[in-house]
């Protein structure tokens, strides 16, 4: 979030917000103070629950809040010329000193309905960044909450890698999405500097077009490899011929049917990486030409001590496809007494990363084109005595079970002890429940201009969602159909909001 | 475009380009000539034609494209340990000096399997640019291919206004958006940012955050306006009360259901901008409050001499209000003799901004998250003798008519001459065209490691994609089943084809 040619990223929002800071400042409200809250009125694809994250891009926009003379005399020329210099004088001295944020920790479950972030500062400044800091934690919450549904639907022992960069909207974009798929719960990334920026593990092996730009075996160069504890370099293409003609006998495919092309460049790229060799097999057809040419290079490469990490499918019913080929992984296991190979890992990357992937595009946007992520901003409500605070409440079996909102001024709820509450969403009811264990959900990171609490890395990020989720009751993690989490305020906010409701 | 923390935008690729640039590299085929092309499979929103965009992104990204030491040392630690040091020796002396880009000047129409961009070059480097041009032009050209459809279907002469940044995919994502719409036919931003980058106009005036942080009266402050041919200030709010009670009667609207706070709001407000005062009008009731109110200010305003710009609608059945809204207005002219009054601008916001905003990037992902956009990177292929040349054909209408594919040394086709053709998509048929003029499609963009042609500025670039539409025959432009646009490959290339697919 750096600058831009002398523009600072506090321009970074929508006009009517200076024309409305404008009338606030002109009517000598500017530094009344005022309030708004990040909250989802839904959670998003069809779920209970969401992943809130983006914190750490908002303390950054925060910290550096201020408007340059570029960016005052870029104004100028946009505002009515009958905006008042002084005004412009005045926005020349705003920054986030006198702001504060209250969030929930990046990376914790929340619910729709409850506050995901707290925004309060003078009425101008916090005006100012409205449009900002939705844009941040919508799109990083939207991409984490997806990337932990996939990690549901997968279950805990497969490997997720996104690899979304070229159908990202724009090269941030991308970047944005790999950092928020890593803290919702996948493994890697395919790019490249995300990895470098964010740290996160990168993975990739080759595409198609690596197994089409070669023909035939003239293109392998070098065709040697050193055996890994032997000192006499062997031609690979002989010891892969040989192996060949033994799996194909094995296997029942005809050899001429074997692409020369693709195990051209299955050999090229196992001598370059013997300790890295992934086939991908479906550039030709899959059982006929891709597992063959890979179990024979795979077999030499056994043969001169190093295992290959598995193969690659792209394309096809992927789960059939699978199963067929641990049945020849089996196969040859036991035919030429290989042990490992029986257990050689299958990578799908079509229906986990691009089908998959359209499906999540377009549940996101469903989200993200729609005011799920609504912001009450109004500041009136905010000089009423006393703001909100939500607990979280815990039942006996260690699960959290309502989010309860109340007045700053009241007395916080005790584990053991009854707590009156008046549910939220569909019905409204009363009712009472003894929690076991009582939290408070937001913390303050950004006070008197500065980030008051140290920040956790994108790693403690990512472990505390895993750990958030973990404790989450399953009944609200299920993909479809989850039950509602429980979202309630206490009787004095629940009088306090049907006041205001006869208000407007 | 800048660098991040020494890292390189040449980083923003996948890791698998690099372990296949290595593979590449160690068979010595790195230098080998190679090319690739960005094209559609098909025209995005089931339309029938698309605007290229992005190649100003391009050009910036390869004017850059070198890896830092700091890059090479974390390619280091990423890549498996065994790739040869000389292997990132190599990488570092890597730029884009040999590259060639060629592509259709940005904002063209362009259609689907017709190349939006060539990119040639030695294989190992632009194998490592693949990811990010794909990235780069696939964004571009969908918002200004969406931008554009809204642009048909609002007709010449409405304006529209982007203003989707709150929701858009990331901060760099909702400025690309911005800029990619106003190249797509939109007039305005919403964005702040995006105007004083890429000098779009911005507009926007206040929200509904604004009218409802008003509750009466009191809160007008300073109360007084100057007429704008007087010297003496005004007490608005005893101005506006006169005329509330006169519109009132008029409209047989019950005064003491017309809310105080959103007059306050809009007396503050046009107070604070009397040239540009527009009336927000469905914070409370449309007919029985906003419009009344909106009424009485202007009313005010005009007998100080100024005239409001109209009013905006954000919610409801926008078609319907904005009817009985021109009938308010001119019911008002005529009683009050305020000619201008009938034709007070009545803008809406919610069909044509989120509404249809949601509409849109639901298709833009339905489209982003499939391979559509698809690269031919077979680098064999390039070796044949021969690389394509697009014609336009156009007819006696003077519409574009056929994008025809050649191959370089074929003699180019002549206005008035026949030209034999061979049609691709859904059955093959050859067939014969006279063409009335023939334009080639690519221009040189890139080469020596240097921009080699001026560039256009934005606003040319969104004046040739207007002109570009413009000359397309209105049967493609069908928003709803257009009729489809010819694309054809010379015998040669035919035949050509027919032989890559017979060897595959």
């Amino acid at each position: 979030m750096e600058s831009r040619r002398g523009s600072s990223m506090a321009l970074l929002t929508d006009l009517y917000q200076f024309t409305m800071a404008y009338g606030y400042w002109r009517a000598g409200r500017h530094r009344q103070p005022a309030a708004f809250e990040l909250f989802f009125r839904r959670c998003p694809f069809q779920g209970a629950f969401a992943l809130g994250a983006g914190l750490g891009d908002c303390l950054a926009f925060l910290r550096s809040f201020r408007f340059s003379r570029a960016d005052i005399e870029y104004l100028k020329s946009v505002l009515p010329a009958t905006t008042e210099e002084d005004f412009f004088e005045y926005l020349h001295t705003v920054d986030a000193s006198e702001v504060c944020i209250l969030s929930a920790p990046e990376g914790s479950v929340v619910f729709s309905r409850v506050p995901l972030l707290q925004v309060r500062g003078p009425l101008l400044v916090v005006q100012l960044m409205e449009t900002t800091l939705l844009c941040l934690v919508n799109y990083a919450s939207l991409v984490a909450t997806n990337a932990a549904r996939f990690r549901l639907a997968a279950g805990p022992g497969k490997k997720l890698m996104e690899m979304g960069l070229r159908r990202a909207q724009g090269l941030d974009g991308g970047l944005s999405a790999s950092k928020y798929s890593y803290v919702g719960g996948f493994d890697f990334t395919s790019n490249v500097l995300a990895g470098k920026l964010y740290g996160i593990p990168v993975q990739g092996t080759l595409a198609h077009s690596y197994v089409s730009s070669f023909t035939s075996v003239d293109d392998v160069n070098p065709r040697s490899l050193l055996p890994l504890n032997g000192k006499e370099p062997m031609d690979l293409p002989t010891l892969v011929d040989k192996w060949l003609t033994q799996v194909c006998q094995l296997l029942r495919v005809p050899p001429e049917k074997v692409s020369c092309g693709e195990r051209a460049a299955f050999m090229s790229y196992a001598i370059a990486y013997p300790h890295n060799f992934q086939g991908l097999v479906d550039t030709y057809c899959v059982m006929r030409s891709g597992i063959p040419n890979f179990c024979a290079v795979a077999l030499a490469l056994n043969q001169l001590g190093y295992r290959a990490i598995g193969v690659r499918l792209d394309s096809g019913d992927l789960a059939k496809q699978s199963v067929e080929i641990r049945h020849v992984f089996r196969t040859c296991s036991k035919h030429f007494q290989v042990p490992w190979f029986e257990t050689i890992p299958i990578t799908v990357s079509n229906d986990v990363s691009e089908q998959s992937l359209e499906e999540l595009s377009r549940e996101l946007v469903e989200v993200n084109g729609s005011p799920r992520l609504k912001v009450t901003e109004d500041p009136e409500k905010t000089t009423l005595p006393g703001r909100k605070v939500v607990y979280r409440l815990w039942d006996e079996a260690g699960f959290p079970c309502m989010d309860l909102m109340a007045l700053e001024e009241e007395s916080a709820p005790e584990a053991g002890q009854e707590v009156e509450y008046w549910s939220l969403g569909g019905t409204e009811s009363a009712g009472k429940v003894i929690p076991s264990a009582v939290e408070i959900l937001h913390l303050v990171y950004f006070k008197d201009g500065q980030v008051c609490r140290s920040l956790p890395t994108l790693l403690d990020i990512k472990a505390h969602a895993q750990m958030s989720l973990d404790k989450l009751n399953p009944v609200h993690k299920k993909l479809q159909d989850p039950e509602a989490y429980q979202v309630a305020v206490t009787r004095k906010l629940y009088l306090l909001l049907l006041d205001l409701q006869k208000d407007s």
